[in-house]
């Protein structure tokens, strides 16, 4: 009987069942509405930091999933080059948030990171189960990948000083709607304890209750 | 030159740059939040099929994106007749909303109708550049729904009264979010004419903004 | 913590590490080459049956993939009684394999099982790894879902009498390349044991080799 | 009425309707029959950068599709860099074909160049009809792309002199079948006029024959 393959042809060797995802923080903010945008991201991305280095400590793998900004499209150290330059307006952001060698990194084109991305099967290999979603925006991006992220049944936890958007209030109630729809547990990022999602995700699904029923109860 | 192959092996003859999409309508309502859903849901039953009864009169082809109920994933019929016996809680919106013969049916397993599912082939064989979105529920299905159509940069057209959830309030959040963020038109139904849509969908797109600024300045 | 979802709103309620597919097997045969396909598929589908009665009678479900005919795109039924009026070439082929209640069915647009199609989520919640193949035609689409399929990482397993193709010389090349390239298992029906099948896929997948190296070693 | 997004934000400008696709050949060759491979590799790099010259002459965008093999999944330049070493086997045929600063990349972690990749997309904004595909190796990630690619009804064009595989008798194999069932344009590089084919494929698709009968009369 032919073997699985384990390792995704060796570039994938860690196994995981959570991980942390940053979205879109490697961003240059040079845009209409990047000087708001940074106001909430700056704080933002101290919390963030602090979250990755314990996620680190964990043994916790972290992806960067990330807008591409250049035709070659894999060249994300020119990216991130380009947003460390003096006068760029998500420098500080950037700078707090810099990729380690071994962080993962997936470029997605659109709005979801699961997208037409290779984000799918790098979590499949890692057998992530519980995603920590984090980064810019809240409202968008983040919701986005959120969605795809539910249908394909991750336990989701997005840390609410951890996201951030152009308008505080659409951030809040974002939060609000992705812990009452999706069951994201949205407490902050300080009150994350690594040990314990990992207990939870290596136990496993709970019963669920009856299934039609479930979805369209959701929104109550 | 190998042909492209144009009308999916035969099953997809028709061709049209707008289509409507029927979400979740062929359902039996029998769930806890169920009769709460049935008081939005049938009023809007009727507009929505005065709309179908308007889209089919235009030549605009017809879509039922739906949940599964059985094991035989296909037997959508059998669905159908289920909702259409005497005591089914959902029967009087069914019934309204009956598919004709020549309707197309996509089965969806999760939330979105674009999830693993047949929905993008059948779109890009009918061509079709403009979706108009209905059902149920707004805030749930219909919007998972929206947000992977505007991924795949289609024109989104929500009516506001052709869509239902449980809560009035959070329907109509749900549609200014889908106007503000995916650029969704949610005018009423009546102020739909499929002519315009199909001349606005042939005109095809309009010059964009710069790029990376649009996706960020989404939300202001 | 959310619970992840166990059984797809209760539509795939069984669990199982083996599947059996049947891939365009209900197939009017109508078409120029319809004759010398039935002349290959007629004694393959008496295996198949053969087959198929022994993987039910282990607890193994049993998915059908088929194309669609007709815009009614999930009246499987109808496509099932069109196949076996008097007349109908392919009948005696679809008499012996008809479906029985408790079988799966996937719509497939194209060629592969696995494109655009409730495939993957179908496998993913019976947690199934080990793939028996079968069906028509050997070359074309029961060799696309192969590769899709080993893409994906199943074992797969291809019992030799239980595909057909237009040109038995064909069929016997498939065959042997799916044996070299995909480590499919080959052996013929009569040989498999459904007992055997469960416990190695239970027993999981084996240490793997040199991951970039392998990839291109696979064609030695 | 919403715009569609017309250049995947700023990151794919260009608009062609052929595309020549360059399948893992930034390669260090170094596994058990990379010494094999690179015999037959070596002669189809030197065809293949001439063909590459006159596709970007014509104005045709150029895609390298290929394993990542290092845990920054997108770092390009460094793989690339590995594979330029002055021992590395498959140096002389990187060499000759070193990407340029406009040509396109895209990573893959499997098989296909279409497997959880942003290739869709990346054709889908190019607005691409005719793939010209190229590589290593012609029977294994050149096929299953080639397979996929077909599913999509791109037009294929494989020039017989620009894929190579372990096996020269696997490798003619494998390009008659593609001409075959594929229905692929399998001439060699020096007859393929790009002008012709950006002609061709602009005409669109010609009328196809009965859509069921042909795709099971495809193996005749």
């Amino acid at each position: 009987m032919p073997a699985k393959n384990e390792d995704l042809h060796g570039n994938v060797p860690d196994k995981s069942d959570v991980a942390l995802l940053l979205i879109d923080v490697i961003n240059d903010l040079e845009f209409d509405s990047g000087e708001e945008l940074l106001r909430h991201a700056l704080p933002m991305s101290e919390r963030l930091a602090e979250l990755k280095r314990r996620a680190k400590a964990a043994g916790i793998p972290v992806v960067y999933v990330n807008d591409n900004f250049g035709k070659w499209q894999s060249d994300f150290k020119k990216i991130l080059a380009h947003c460390l330059e003096e006068d760029v307006r998500g420098r500080p952001v950037v700078e707090r948030l810099r990729p380690d060698e071994d962080d993962y990194f997936v470029l997605k084109p659109k709005h979801s990171g699961f997208f037409s991305t290779t984000l799918d099967i790098l979590l499949d290999y890692l057998g992530v189960k519980t995603l920590v979603l984090t980064g810019l925006t809240g409202d968008i991006c983040v919701l986005f990948t959120a969605h795809d992220a539910y249908m394909r049944d991750f336990n989701l936890v997005v840390p609410s000083d951890c996201v951030a958007s152009n308008d505080p209030g659409e951030n809040e109630y974002t939060l609000e709607k992705m812990a009452r729809l999706l069951k994201a547990d949205t407490r902050p990022s300080a009150e994350i304890d690594f040990g314990e999602l990992k207990r939870l995700a290596a136990r496993g699904p709970e019963p669920t209750p009856e299934p039609q029923a479930r979805r369209f109860a959701e929104a109550e």
